[in-house]
């Protein structure tokens, strides 16, 4: 279902870690590993695992810019 | 200086639109297009314009997951 | 495509702003009504209109809660 | 104390899990549930508990919108 | 209302600008300003003027950590 | 390097909590406690300890306003 967040980042999961309340996920886009913390819950319900081909999704007014 | 953000895309500003209270980023990131909204205060002292290249910059907390 | 944001509250869009960069979307939710803001790029792309059925999607670590 | 985050959802507790950093409340709005996940201290402070009738409390720029 | 946000600033409003969907209101807290950009719907609700006495509200999980 | 986010916030380290995923922060700002919750990776790479001077980080528009 399309959605308005305009940032997907398609890659793989190189490593997940579960705790009681949260997953933190790393995903391999291209060179650069993004990492994401999101509810154990929905690591389980989408039955994540280290593989998965999956997308990093971001909201637009989350990212911020940097420049050296 | 470091920053806790654990997810940093180095590419280069491909369009940027300028409002009153806010600027709209676009950042080539290898095949991936990422996109931010972020302060026109900010995006004028960091005098950001098309070419320069720059980093987006995204918490982990905020970044969520999508599995076909 | 499922996704790991956990909130999901269905509706109708009552009133739609759209500005340069950033559009306004109410959302009517049964007695609520939920109030989105997201680009003009987003709300263009998905042709967002009153009436159109569409979902308010949270990530939990969003929502606060608030105690009388 | 008036705040400027737009959306209110007023609902019941339905279910708490207190971690060591992070509480997950589970909130019944109406017809869905909402989840949110706030710090251990706040869930203490504010006292919450299965049946609270609380208000969960998102600022309008962290909401997306999904269209089938 | 007490909410489980878990970051008040209080301070005075020094600045405050409004456009069509957003205002950005800087405020005075201490030796710091504290920039927030809002819906101007709040902004008009709780009529944010020069000289208010507010506070500006974070959620724990929005907060980053920079160390020199 | 400079980035786009508006608000810094420069304090010490008061208290810090090290969880499995994350880190819980409690910065002193002058007369206020600034808490913020990061990565435990983010946390232990800063090597982040009590005493520390560090700069609290926060965009701009996950900054509320609350007016009495």
């Amino acid at each position: 279902m399309p959605l308005s967040a305009r940032n997907r980042l398609s890659g793989v999961i190189e490593d997940i870690q579960r705790d009681t309340i949260l997953a933190h996920v790393a995903i391999r886009v291209g060179e650069h590993l993004v990492e994401s913390v999101i509810t154990r819950r929905s690591a389980d319900e989408l039955a994540l695992k280290v593989g998965d081909h999956v997308t990093a999704v971001v909201k637009a007014t989350e990212v911020m810019v940097s420049k050296p």
